[in-house]
């Protein structure tokens, strides 16, 4: 396996402290591959990016219509949420809508990852529950969709209940391949299939451009997209990258996974991105998908300067004092 | 520059999920290098790792004598703390002892590193504190050296404050250089020298075996070593790696900095440990630090047992679930 350059570098002063390789990938929606950087045939898991393709499942059963499901929703369904106030209350209405109530989702419970709705918690003697979890708003999609199927919705976080096995056969079409790698047992409990980043991007591409495909998934993926980009603080929130992406453009839809993954899609053009960083850090992820969507020239000088804390950050000690930087090698993902 | 080889993987399931690279240097007491993985000679950030040279103006000006420093104080003043109740009150009651309150400390506030103590003062509705930055000991003692030194104890931090020359000469000879190269500001608004990671290993082996340096720094890295292995849980604190390898052990010192560095004295063989993380992590650094000390037969059984958590840990979601793993590369650092 070629060795995956670096991408991104993290300064303290005028030295390089440490170093990010990140893999890249570009697909068009004929599915050419317009940029390759390092292997992208190597199956990554895309952990949390696919879910704008997990939520398929909502929108397919017909348990979308069934349950008057609003584009919210479908962001929430979309999203790696914060765990704000309002991503827990729109899960809650939405679970006692279904019938349902927290205990019915398979995701444990985590403290919110927005710092202040965490902070909240502790100061009012609570405990984090699961309808705070990052996913929950995905996981609730899914019992809509066990209902709708009339399945049980005790296990439906196993790989071969239905709705699973729906979601598989879909993120299998989108990346274009034949079957899926075994899974692996994701954050939430969910099977997360590993993918080609290569097949990740066609998906991605995709999402960005359905045509072609049969016309209930491509009205299912325009839906997803419409939905996410409707309500870009519901898939991530307050001070997060993939809401910033999407409140500084006009045809992104970004998606973040954990353990350094990143998904776009550039709609206007019907371009799938997705990147991995080696390490699975956040920070070369969000430096680097940014310098891609740069270099295909889907950032204008307003969006840059927007994102330039996710893609340029300045490094402050607590004392306030600038102490560094982190930012794309020069020519990356160009010259690599 | 050759690429760094990869140390530690990150297992979901069955499949590879991130990989880290790390180099590693082990030096002996005579200053031979018996171990190099990947570019030794680069100059890297040591962080924290050097707060065991830094506390040397501590006890080379005469001003632990002067203020009668206890062992605990000069663990505190190597440790990057986890800001608990004691490591807090003991820093207060130091300052206290030299005149001084925490206005003093240069270092910025941050929340107790240790997750419980940072909730306690979120429920008790205060804000973090300078004496809560897990360097408030090393401060405290450079305040100290100041006292002594007369000289102005503000500006301490500043590299051209006596203190600090004191401690970049006491680092040049240490480590082997005959200049250090240009500093960068470290998280706590300190001067931090990047020193290549053969110069870490081989000032990390006269932390082991002082002998051949003059008398008093010999003397002062003794204390400095003992102070440390006397009082592990004042050097980190609960839960953290360098504790943990203090109280497993019968003759390491270890000691941890920020973007995964990793330094260690094997003192009854006089063998020097640093390691640097390329991208910085923390989880790689420890993990392949502990397979450095195991390939040189510094953990016994018993040792490996207790530290199979930060050297091998498994890796559970928020349900509990066993999801993956992370663990050396099978022959690291043996066949790199």
């Amino acid at each position: 396996m070629a060795t995956t350059p670096v991408a991104i570098e993290v300064w303290r002063g005028e030295r390089v402290e440490s170093r990010h390789r990140v893999r890249a990938c570009v697909v068009d929606a004929d599915g050419r591959t317009v940029l390759a950087v390092g292997d992208v045939d190597e199956p990554v898991f895309p952990r949390s990016a696919v879910k704008p393709f997990q939520a398929l499942a909502l929108l397919e059963t017909g348990a979308a219509d069934r349950y008057g499901v609003s584009d919210a929703e479908i962001a929430l369904a979309c999203a790696s949420h914060g765990g704000e106030p309002e991503h827990v209350s729109l899960v809650e209405a939405w679970l006692k809508r279904l019938g349902l109530d927290e205990s019915a989702l398979a995701c444990g419970p985590h403290p919110p990852l927005y710092a202040p709705a965490a902070a909240a918690l502790i100061r009012e003697g609570k405990t984090p529950r699961r309808v705070h979890n990052n996913c929950s708003g995905k996981h609730t999609g899914m019992l809509a969709a066990a209902l709708q199927l009339e399945t049980p919705t005790k296990g439906y976080e196993h790989v071969h209940h239905p709705v699973q096995r729906h979601v598989a056969a879909a993120i299998a079409e989108l990346s274009g391949l034949e079957a899926l790698p075994e899974p692996g047992i994701d954050g939430c409990s969910l099977p997360n299939h590993p993918l080609p980043l290569r097949g990740l991007a066609r998906a991605a591409a995709r999402l960005a451009d359905p045509s072609g495909l049969a016309p209930m998934r491509a009205k299912a993926l325009e839906r997803v997209a419409h939905a996410m980009r409707a309500h870009p603080r519901l898939v991530a929130g307050t001070g997060r990258c993939c809401t910033a992406v999407m409140e500084a453009t006009s045809d992104v839809v970004a998606k973040t996974g954990a353990e350094g993954v990143y998904l776009a899609a550039v709609c206007g053009r019907g371009l799938g991105v997705a990147v991995k960083a080696e390490d699975g850090a956040t920070r070369a992820a969000e430096a680097a998908f940014l310098a891609v969507l740069d270099h295909l020239d889907a950032l204008d000088e307003r969006a840059k300067a927007t994102l330039a804390p996710f893609m340029r950050p300045v490094l402050r000690n607590f004392a306030g004092l600038t102490v560094g930087r982190i930012a794309p090698v020069p020519g990356w993902p160009a010259a690599s």
